[in-house]
């Protein structure tokens, strides 16, 4: 029902009774008009710039998105996975680059996958399936301006004409970022608790091109890395045969973006560090001279909704740091757990809203620590001797037993709540512990009697019921 | 120098450049504006509300301020401190009532005292000092639209006639409290960490009135508790025969604001776990109806200052709750501080600003946090068995041997960074966990056993040179 009133101030008012507006048409925007359309919601989508399908898309911008099981099972219900699937890269593994040579560290036993895909091509994929269904109205360059939290009525701008429009919606979503206007409305309200905590480190990103046959410079199906105790170098295979080389270095200090600037403080930087890539990258140098420094930011808040009318969803309300390739995935997440709880609470938003922010907020918790942790172990014990038996025993223990997995593997093979990963690994690392203190085991690591010990460890676990 | 120019927007642009704005002309407002006046710069101190000192205070609205040793170091240096010390009351200790009786607790032992006084007479007090200077020009009903953080220009509107100027200062503070504008500027820069986090309960206050003699309904002389382990009231006195009764309330829950709104529940509520103070208190319950519920936040932020030019200082940049009493001391200790890093500096407000940041943030973090721990304390611990042992141990190493001290005597009776105070804590924590383990302690308190027990543990802390 639309009804267009005339309104002293701003020419018209839209008040929809049966309509829901989403702030943001970003990748989790999108997938959550998908949702909600499929549900038989009408749904607005408002986005302050311009259609991305429009314009040239932004180079050397964006660390690339890793989508994994938990993305994937969203993705699929609304029918979108298998398109998507094929633009990505799948990722079977890492390739650790070190002084002693390269080491290939698999991310799971079974031939598992991550799958990999630039931020804008999967931007411009979500909005042309949306744009088909025609439940779904994508707005371009229209900013919020300002929002009455308690009737839902929003201010928007139409940024081309200028035009200001009241639109009153019967909920509204804040899919709107790390830098979201909603939260920041919300934000004002008495008991919002609120966090924003910046990495210590800034990356800059270059294109290594495709070789001159078109193939990729590197091992592709691989992210490959040059950990560096305080700073690191990724490289992430696209599907036209190029990579995507991201630098993270602390802000200041010995080897810093403070220090390293200028052309030849890079071409050093490359020939100490990562001397096996510097012929190949030394063309391109000049760009990270020229590209931006990029901040990474953990956003933690509370609650996520207000009443039946606002919720927050995605990097909104709960922005992670990628390393742990989870944030993506964990938004899509969101937008199923949503529906979920508005399926089982039969439409009725304000006993559903509750319901999915407290689902959600304590994984994101979760895995928010998780990607900060899993930062320091990328740069600092990924090299590192004991980390590698480390992985090695988990790969162990998971092909001597069906079903002990590590933690990556639950995190990004299953669809497991974080909470649940992460109470698997504490009890796993008792495990570990144990096999880690035999005497020599590095060295007998394939033997029958390790073989054994580790059997006899993991019947101890199924006798008493715990689990692996 | 003043500069007034034509400015095509707003009409008149002023700048001043050697003239220090600040925003808030609240207690750590005028603190800092006569320590910078004191130093020989031009103050301007705008000040969104209206004059307090033309308007009635606000009843029932504000816990009462306690200062103690380091915020009248601070007032003393500016000269106000003796005559604020007139307008306190010192609180010599806390009565903890209890269904078993009252017990008192002394907070030193040498008699020292902190001293309470209402937030609306001392911002009142401040104000005629601040407004006695000839540096300082205070501006009341005066906004602060917007700041350009770069050339530390502010536009400010006047409320009253509604005229915007832009002003151009040296330096600007945001001394604009909790919900400070000037903060929510600097929170827009990149890696600009920010956290507010709220008390997940609230409290109302009202004022029981003095006898018909004019005299305190309560003792006074102290702070009166009556803690229920996730509930309590507090009742700190007035200068003028009143007590300002403080009652605090988790938000849900079975004895909860949201389960305590009328007369009857407030009354049953007294009746059943205050009987003591109820027939004093019954008459006055229905402003407990009315009053507001009040909330407590935390703020945490860093980097408190932008290049040479903006700073914030006081609950601006760390907002605690009130249970340590220690919020307007490290406000005034700012204050100081500031203009010490700057004297050092010789002036250098890009030298000085870094260092200001640095010395306080390490300490604020640390009384945030145990404000935080001491509400557990007073709720759950105060009226408990342990507790009031472990504070008649604390009284007893302080009477053996002088340099003892406690947290809380560290805390409120010196100037000691808080980080010295924790870490002494610390290591006395040590000495008081070896006389909790003696057999019987309790009963043999005063024997001469234990005196020379506790002679040979602070002598061997004497002979390792570790501090009591």
């Amino acid at each position: 029902m639309v009804d267009k009133l005339n309104h002293p101030h701003v020419g018209v008012m839209e008040a929809y009774f049966d309509m829901i507006v989403i702030i943001g048409a970003g990748l989790v925007g999108a997938v959550l008009a998908m949702h909600l359309a499929q549900a038989g919601f009408e749904v607005k989508l408002y986005e302050q710039r311009g259609d991305p399908r429009e314009i040239e898309p932004q180079l050397d911008r964006s660390i690339n998105i890793t989508l994994c099981e938990r993305g994937f099972r969203s993705l699929d219900l609304i029918g979108v996975g298998d398109l998507i699937r094929k633009l990505c890269i799948p990722i079977y593994g890492r390739v650790i680059h070190t002084v002693e040579g390269e080491a290939y560290q698999p991310y799971g036993n079974r031939n598992e996958a991550i799958y990999s895909i630039g931020r804008y091509d999967l931007n411009c994929i979500l909005l042309d399936c949306a744009a088909r269904h025609e439940k779904i109205d994508l707005c371009f360059n229209h900013k919020c301006l300002d929002i009455d939290m308690h009737t839902a009525t929003l201010k928007i701008q139409n940024e081309i004409t200028g035009q200001i429009h009241d639109i009153q919606a019967s909920q509204i979503f804040g899919a709107d970022g790390a830098y979201s206007t909603v939260r920041q409305k919300m934000q004002r309200l008495k008991r919002f608790n609120y966090s924003q905590t910046y990495l210590n480190g800034g990356y800059k990103e270059l294109i290594l091109p495709a070789t001159e046959w078109g193939d990729w410079p590197l091992q592709n199906n691989a992210i490959h890395m040059w950990p560096q105790d305080n700073f690191m170098l990724l490289a992430f295979p696209n599907l036209d045969g190029t990579f995507t080389c991201t630098l993270h270095l602390p802000f200041e200090g010995q080897i810093s973006h403070a220090s390293i600037t200028t052309y030849e403080d890079y071409y050093y930087l490359f020939a100490n560090y990562f001397p096996d890539i510097l012929s190949m990258i030394a063309p391109h140098l000049t760009r990270y001279v020229e590209n931006p420094i990029e901040t990474l930011i953990t956003i933690k808040c509370f609650p996520w909704t207000f009443k039946d009318k606002i919720a927050l969803i995605g990097d909104a309300c709960h922005a992670i740091y990628p390393f742990y390739g989870q944030g993506s995935n964990a938004g899509f997440e969101d937008c199923q757990i949503l529906l979920e709880c508005l399926k089982a609470d039969h439409g009725d938003w304000g006993a559903a809203l509750p319901k999915y922010e407290t689902r959600c907020k304590v994984n994101m918790d979760i895995i928010a620590d998780l990607s900060a942790e899993h930062f320091e172990v990328l740069q600092k014990s990924i090299g590192d001797p004991t980390f590698r038996l480390r992985k090695k025993l988990e790969r162990k223990l998971q092909l001597l037993h069906p079903d002990y997995a590590s933690l990556y593997h639950n995190v990004s093979f299953t669809c497991m709540p974080y909470t649940e990963a992460l109470r698997l690994e504490q009890k796993n690392g008792v495990l570990i512990e144990q096999l880690l203190a035999v005497e020599g085991i590095e060295d007998k690591l394939d033997s029958p009697e390790i073989d054994s010990y580790i059997l006899s460890l993991l019947f101890d676990c199924v006798a008493e019921r715990k689990p692996f």
